[in-house]
């Protein structure tokens, strides 16, 4: 333990000799272990770059030299060379160390990121900010073959290839997105790095970059058409090649002897270069090996066993809504599932496992994800597309002028919705009320509790038309079920609380606390109505704007964006029904990205307890009290 | 003029012998010519796809057979043939026939488009919906170069082709997007149709299917790796055949002699198949051959000389916003201007220029445009994106997760917001405001005149975070234009007029129409303030709350969706005051998805005229009233 020690930022790795980086690398191998064994995070992405970062440090001028990590959850070790070593076990706590790059927390970090796919274009934003700048650093983006799939990454490499300007685009090529890769770049890439091809190639490109120490111009322009053809024969770069991109690889990425000379000369090259690089998810620990899809996105576990600290009591929401699926599967032949590389963490892979013929994994691809159930949608089928709420935001416009605009009969169900803890600021589901609402046809539902979300994925699939319904990361409540899902009244919501006061009106989690709220407003005098919306559109206008007719005032509650969000289609409500008088306030998340942090901290924080609502009731309450002595 | 009027379905043209298509494709020329030239419309693409309309609908067996046209605004032969001729004068119209696929107006138009790359992922739906269902149709996918090189149409071909259903997807080649196209895939396809291979490979293609009637997997089979690799030498479309598609072509898409004999054999083969086929935008009407890009999507024209009919006396908003962007460019070194495709849409041509080195031309890529902007952004530029409310949707993501989260300084000007006339339902711009309001850190402004627009171009610039000004399609009011832009007051509104009855807070192009009704209102006994609010976010809290305490009513009004959007912002801030006791309301466009029509008329429809506000300002006055008698 003592290189690591010794690295406060990339200058001092320059110090060391390569041939203590493999000891260098296992320090970090084990620091990364020990810390996210305790916290939870992207440990098996962060295993397989520990090499690959440190030859970049190695060799690049950072931070005036730019490295963009695609998604970058796979940035640990680069933290780790880069100055917040000792910050490091703060990792994707409350206040602590990013588990993703963040540009207000290093100079290091060149962009945020999150969702995947965004890597090449915002370095090649970086490559025309240095041409305009005339400046002569390096850029450098390091994207998963994952992230590959998503359009976005193929937007950006198509700019890149077509501009001819210096960029080295590496291709961390681990075979897995997140769930095991789809499609047909994946298996192109497969072709490339199986079979007899592999070991020719690594040693072919060693062998010719070995002997270039001093690539320049003229040497490059020698290779003319003809080699070019041979060269097509011989390296399978192909794809990469017709984008406009110079191929080199694939190269081990894991062995310092492969990586340092052939990155040194590929680095000194100009124009558009891409190298590929195989790389081992979860390298150096052995369950991480066996389950990268597992250790992708962990929570605590022990060290020895790899397996979880703690099992929840409850089934997560995920898993009630795809049970229920699984149900009405068995029913109604039209039903199929759709994920984008998320079958594991929305629960599909149970789906899967009766319906194999009827599940498509797309890749990172939510954009197509949404366009290809209107497909099947127009064609009668009934798509259900499990996904998170902030990866839906890429499928927007899709879902505005694919589905419904033509009303087609798709199902989205809105996995972590609201906030979802220590993956922070690019993966809290706090938009998605405000983004969807106003998309003519939609239905919005978010269920009080596991019990409604069976019955709200009924729902969705028997509306005929497109309908969402939302629902938070963990752990559901516990309640019991009923024994089969119902389809429930569209736009009914329900009154679970008469009161004179106040009426608290709330959707989702958020209802069970305004409940408790509500009694103990009443053990202070306060008579609170309780309103569980069920429906953020169409909202019920006859029972919200019945209650807020007998009330002084109006408190909305949700664990969304407050603006724009449910809150204010409530006000709207009130708008329309011309209801004046009534004092109102909208709770929900405030008008910044919201920080990581546990759930329960980040709900308490931002009064999203029942606390928090017993507080801002009682504080309305009392305004309007005031208000009507002074008036 | 004889064979098209015995047209009424599919059915009859294959009546006819392919020697009579040459003269039936003259015929449907001069019919598109003659209507467009009257109404406007997409005269180039469609001019160039009429040959292979004709083979399609010939040598398939729709509507069974399933034609998925990707943007769909070449599909007028489409329409001509199936059972739309009698209306097709209408084309563009209020209430007329659409410029797009619609599938509420005829069987044959399988999925509703308007925006570039959805169709193969809805094709690809189509396939499995097929699969699922065990049936046996053909689906074909019509999708030109331009809409290649969004990301959306990469995702679709790599499900397809590592699919291996049974799908043929048409490459309509026309070497343009809407502009001229840019970036590696063009350069990839320009390669692949030029030079010495074009013609050899034509004659190749149409020797090796002509003798093959019967294609069938055992003659597939035949084709062994060696062969592959010699193909791989051969044939130019390697791109597509590493995303696991056989490709075939490119042959001549005006010649029925390749065209139907070369489509014929496609269609029997099994698997993901890729036909090249090259066309000519505008062939037929010299003016838009020689200027496609004027013809991508004319006004009305004078048939003889191809000028537009009218001209509009004032300037463009559009040209307002990009001559104030070259004014600021000429002092800022710094910023640089970025499009997706849509350089003569958004009046950047002439940016280009002044400024060649500074304007990107991305391609049909909103979201890499607009992440690019963040890259460029966060190494110390100032870019701005020029580009269509609707097609800005594609990158709500983009602005959500790689810009607004960073803080980045990037500039949106965002064109056609509002109602866009002809072009419809997937073109107004009716939910920007809507989709960007509830984005933490954005600046949303729109100008109530064209003199506003320039300072608001300068504020966005000036403002050093995200910033959008959003204004319509169409001419400018004419207004007298202050010498230099100003940096606005952020956040900062403007009284209009002084009122006490009712408050009319108005934003964008509807502030003029509001002080006409105040005018009006005036005259009757009633009292109107008018704010022109400016910001839609940051919102003038003081100006619009101390106004609403004055009055006994409130009216909003927008061109963008009522639902979410800058009068739902006006709900929440009265709400956020505690100001009770006035009643509101918010106009603006309704919740469903708005027809094609001319911008007066649909204004007019909408209440969105000076007599709409006056109309519903009177009628909410006139409750107040009634309630304050019946209180």
């Amino acid at each position: 333990m003592s290189i690591l020690k010794m690295i406060d930022s990339p200058a001092d790795l320059k110090r060391f000799s390569p041939e203590q980086f493999p000891e260098l690398c296992e320090e970090i191998r084990e620091e990364i272990i020990s810390v996210i064994s305790n916290v939870g995070g992207h440990l098996a992405s962060n295993l397989g770059v520990i090499e690959l970062t440190v030859a970049l440090h190695y060799l690049l001028d950072t931070p005036r030299d730019l490295i963009v990590w695609d998604t970058s959850n796979q940035a640990y070790a680069h933290k780790l060379l880069t100055g917040r070593r000792a910050q490091f076990h703060t990792i994707r706590q409350f206040e602590g160390l990013s588990g993703f790059c963040k540009r207000e927390e290093s100079e290091y970090d060149t962009f945020n990121a999150g969702h995947a796919g965004t890597g090449v274009s915002a370095a090649v934003g970086f490559v025309e900010a240095r041409e305009q700048r005339k400046q002569k650093h390096r850029v450098v983006c390091v994207v998963g073959d994952g992230a590959l799939t998503s359009g976005l990454t193929m937007e950006g490499l198509q700019q890149a290839g077509g501009s001819k300007r210096d960029l080295l685009v590496i291709l961390n090529d681990n075979q897995m997105s997140i769930s095991k890769n789809v499609g047909a770049i994946s298996a192109y890439l497969n072709r490339t790095i199986t079979g007899e091809f592999f070991d020719r190639i690594t040693e072919e490109t060693k062998r010719v970059l070995g002997r270039m120490p001093h690539i320049g111009d003229q040497v490059q322009r020698l290779a003319g058409r003809a080699q070019e053809l041979v060269k097509g024969l011989l390296l399978p770069g192909l794809l990469f090649e017709e984008l406009g991109f110079r191929y080199f690889g694939p190269i081990d990425g894991h062995k310092f002897e492969h990586l340092l000379p052939t990155l040194e000369n590929v680095l000194k090259l100009d124009g558009p270069t891409l190298l590929h690089v195989v790389t081992k998810k979860g390298l150096g620990y052995g369950p991480a090996m066996d389950n990268p899809v597992w250790f992708h996105a962990s929570s605590p576990f022990d060290r020895g066993t790899g397996r979880p600290k703690k099992k929840s009591a409850a089934a997560s929401y995920s898993s009630i809504a795809v049970n229920t699926l699984i149900q009405l599967a068995k029913e109604d032949p039209r039903i199929v599932a759709i994920t984008a590389a998320m079958s594991e963490g929305t629960g599909l892979a149970a789906f899967e496992k009766v319906f194999p013929e009827r599940l498509y994994d797309v890749g990172i691809a939510e954009q197509h994800a949404v366009t290809f159930a209107g497909g099947l949608a127009a064609q009668g089928m009934r798509p259900v597309i499990p996904i998170y709420s902030t990866f839906l935001q890429r499928a927007y416009d899709q879902v505005v002028h694919d589905v419904a605009t033509q009303n087609l009969p798709v199902t989205f169900c809105i996995d972590r919705g609201g906030l979802v803890a220590e993956d922070g600021t690019t993966h809290h589901g706090a938009f998605d009320l405000a983004y969807l609402r106003h998309v003519p046809n939609m239905v919005v539902m978010a269920p009080k509790d596991e019990n409604e979300l069976q019955h709200m994925v009924k729902s969705c699939v028997s509306y005929d038309r497109p309908a969402a319904v939302r629902y938070p990361r963990g752990s559901s409540l516990g309640v019991e079920m009923d024994p089969m899902p119902q389809t429930l009244p569209l736009g009914k919501g329900e009154l679970l609380r008469e009161g004179t006061d106040i009426a608290l009106v709330a959707i989702g989690v958020t209802v069970h606390q305004a409940v408790t709220a509500a009694e103990r407003l009443q053990q202070e005098g306060i008579s609170a109505a309780v309103i569980n919306a069920r429906f953020v559109k169409p909202l019920d206008g006859d029972l919200i704007g019945s209650v807020a007719r007998e009330v002084k005032c109006l408190l909305t509650v949700e664990e969304s964006t407050a603006m724009g969000g449910f809150g204010s289609a409530v006000l709207e409500l009130l708008s329309e029904k011309g209801i004046v008088g009534v004092r109102t306030k909208c709770l929900g998340l405030p008008d910044w990205y919201i920080e990581q942090g546990p759930q329960d901290l980040l709900r308490e924080k931002y009064g999203l307890t029942a606390d928090g609502i017993h507080q801002q009731a009682k504080e309305l309450f009392a305004q309007v009290a005031g208000h009507a002595e002074v008036a």
